[in-house]
């Protein structure tokens, strides 16, 4: 089978100027890369008229499918489209279809269409419009001489609506890939280097076929088994047997497959196991209810939180006592463990879970220094609790202060 | 003035993948844009010789500076520089400088020099070394007819530390280069279009050396005017006061300049203005107290936040009555109004806020689709309501509400 391969391209000054950093052709990569289209190279370019057609040009002299994104906004210095149009030799013209989604989109804002988003359902001939579910600029498909270039908006969140739903389904019916399959394994709490040499025998046994790559996150670490093959069902049977050998070696990190994150893990538990959740946070500051919350449903199991950062509202609202932030302490074990408390009795639900620590940059001390945080976890009677060290600054300490937490409560629902 | 334009290819099958995100390129380009030097294009490619070969010969044919990152490591390492020493007909050859850095790194851990990493000292002839203060890969910089190619090691903080205290300066005593200044202008609560339909005549009026481009956000745009000059003081002078003409024209969509984001103009305002704040959340599930409080020092004027996800909490914390609720629902004006007088009691704070909307997936019904948020704000005696239709998924839902939210903040400070 032939190999298929592509380039991204990324078009704007603000990306060439390094105002912005490019996070698009990354996430368009691994999605290319888990359908089995080969990305040849990426590169980001001036938003130049001329300059887009002779970096388009050199593409398709290159590899079958080219991406590009940016420059289709409805501002002046968004000239894709037009340079697309020229360069196809395919003059704009009104696309009826685009026009509604323009005027559905204004008419859902209950603003009137504007002359210059009105331009923006002007499409060159020829093309296929692909519609932008989330703003105002249509994608276009342009399918030419057995290759295909993609055009799509910079916004990302508009740009992966656009590929979701509508480009890589067309990818997979337009070309004849390969049957690449992947399995994620998801694990917290365990380093890469760690894990690597808790597996190093599963993984040199693999056959040439199945190769492992370790994706680090925030203190997390994706597993991602990668098998290309002609046969999809003995491919599929042989990954699964692989990782059932796999998973008795590290049960204890592993918290789901695939797309599920550490979030929808806990929701899963909480839901199975018919418990209910509040957050007493300080340092988290609604990081961790919003990493809760950000789970479809999760009204069923989540009740509410307390975000106490000032110290009258520990007092007050969680009952913590005076006494003990006098003497430990607002970031301290015991802080923590009433707060736990508190917001357990407060919410009247199954778990209450706390935490209290210094995310800095400011107020660290040599005994609690930035990134000190304490956390507690009321439950069946009992009071569990942790202390961490975090690395960075600010939003750092926040992110990662949650993503212990969010494992503090997996570990403790596992043991229930 | 003749303009010095700079290429950067960063090297790694790792970024064509998708398994990393290339920062390098982003923060390259934040130093040249500092200095001025205009990066034509920057590239990602595959870490084989021929390659890497072929585009740096493609990018001398169209820049005077080419920056090279990757490909130097002690393993697969001599790639890069293999590549180099090729394509420009240099041997390697014992850079004894650069065996005595390797030494001494090998020294400093207390371990035997390894072949391995001996081989890291051989250079190509004819090629300067770079000082690699942090790792064991020199860096390497060629000079040839008057252009200049620069290969660096991909770790961030070796590429960083080599970039600040050997390239950079090397760079501006062997370039003479253009002034180049950036200005931003932060505003929030109008769109792309809207906001070009607005300051029109003002952009058209621009001179041909000051450029101004677009970079939206969500449910912000930020404003990037730029000059080139060969007279700082100027520059500096003229565009200030194309920026005075401008502001009065959008003024109550501006928050802020340069790297201020929303969260912070809105500390500023509440540390000048000797304001405390409190928020009740619903739908945004305590992501707006999370980017309130991801400012340092929030804790100045942030006090805390109830969460209020189950109705009994609304009641019972926010003294939300029960017949609101059964007349109106959770998702109503009135409900919206309560939650927000009862954060600003409870917490004895000077501002209340609150959202209560349908976050979605499920939950919509035809008079309240999901995406329908209600929020209240209490202040000084009054209750000032908003009702907002957010467009997207569950997440881009409470991300829009969020900004609203803060935008709603900014604007009864700016009253106040």
């Amino acid at each position: 089978m032939k190999e298929v391969f592509a380039d991204i391209i990324t078009i704007g000054d603000e990306i060439l100027y390094g105002q912005i950093l490019d996070t698009n052709s990354q996430w368009i990569s691994q999605q290319l890369d888990d359908i089995g289209v080969k990305v040849r190279r990426k590169y980001s370019i001036s938003d130049q008229s001329e300059i887009i057609r002779e970096a388009v040009d050199e593409s398709l002299g290159k590899v079958q499918l080219v991406f590009v994104t940016g420059g289709l906004g409805p501002t002046k210095d968004d000239l894709t489209k037009k340079a697309l149009s020229d360069y196809f030799e395919m003059p704009l013209e009104l696309n009826i279809s685009a026009l509604e989604d323009v005027e559905s989109i204004f008419k859902k804002f209950g603003k009137p269409l504007t002359e210059i988003n009105r331009q923006q359902a002007f499409l060159p001939k020829g093309s296929t419009k692909i519609t932008n579910d989330c703003g105002t600029a249509p994608g276009m498909w342009f399918d030419i001489d057995r290759k295909v270039v993609v055009s799509m908006p910079g916004v990302p969140f508009e740009m992966k609506a656009m590929m979701t739903k509508s480009i890589l389904p067309k990818i997979k019916k337009r070309f004849q890939l390969p049957i690449i399959i992947h399995k994620v394994i998801r694990t917290i709490g365990i380093g890469e280097s760690w894990l690597a040499e808790e597996i190093a025998r599963w993984e040199d046994a693999l056959p040439a076929h199945l190769a492992l790559a370790y994706l680090p996150g925030r203190s997390q670490v994706k597993l991602r088994l990668t098998g290309i093959s002609d046969d999809r069902e003995l491919l599929e049977l042989e990954m699964n047997a692989q990782i059932s050998n796999l998973l008795p070696q590290i049960q204890q990190y592993v918290y789901g497959f695939g797309d599920l994150e550490i979030e929808d893990a806990i929701g899963e538990l909480l839901k199975q196991k018919n418990l209910t959740i509040a957050t007493a946070e300080s340092c988290t500051g609604g990081y961790l209810s919003h990493k809760l919350t950000s789970v479809p449903g999760s009204s069923e199991y989540y009740y509410g939180s307390v975000i106490a950062y000032h110290n009258s509202i520990k007092e007050r609202e969680l009952g913590v006592s005076a006494k003990t932030l006098e003497k430990h302490g607002a970031v301290s074990e015991e802080t923590a463990k009433e707060m736990a408390e508190g917001i357990r009795k407060k919410m009247k639900v199954d778990i209450g879970i706390s935490t209290t620590g210094i995310a800095g940059p400011d107020g660290g001390t040599e005994e609690k220094p930035v990134g000190t945080v304490w956390m507690a976890i009321s439950f069946g009677g009992k009071l569990k609790t942790q202390k961490i060290q975090s690395p960075g600054t600010r939003l750092l300490n926040i992110e990662y202060s949650t993503v212990k937490a969010l494992d503090f409560i997996r570990q403790t629902l596992n043991e229930a």
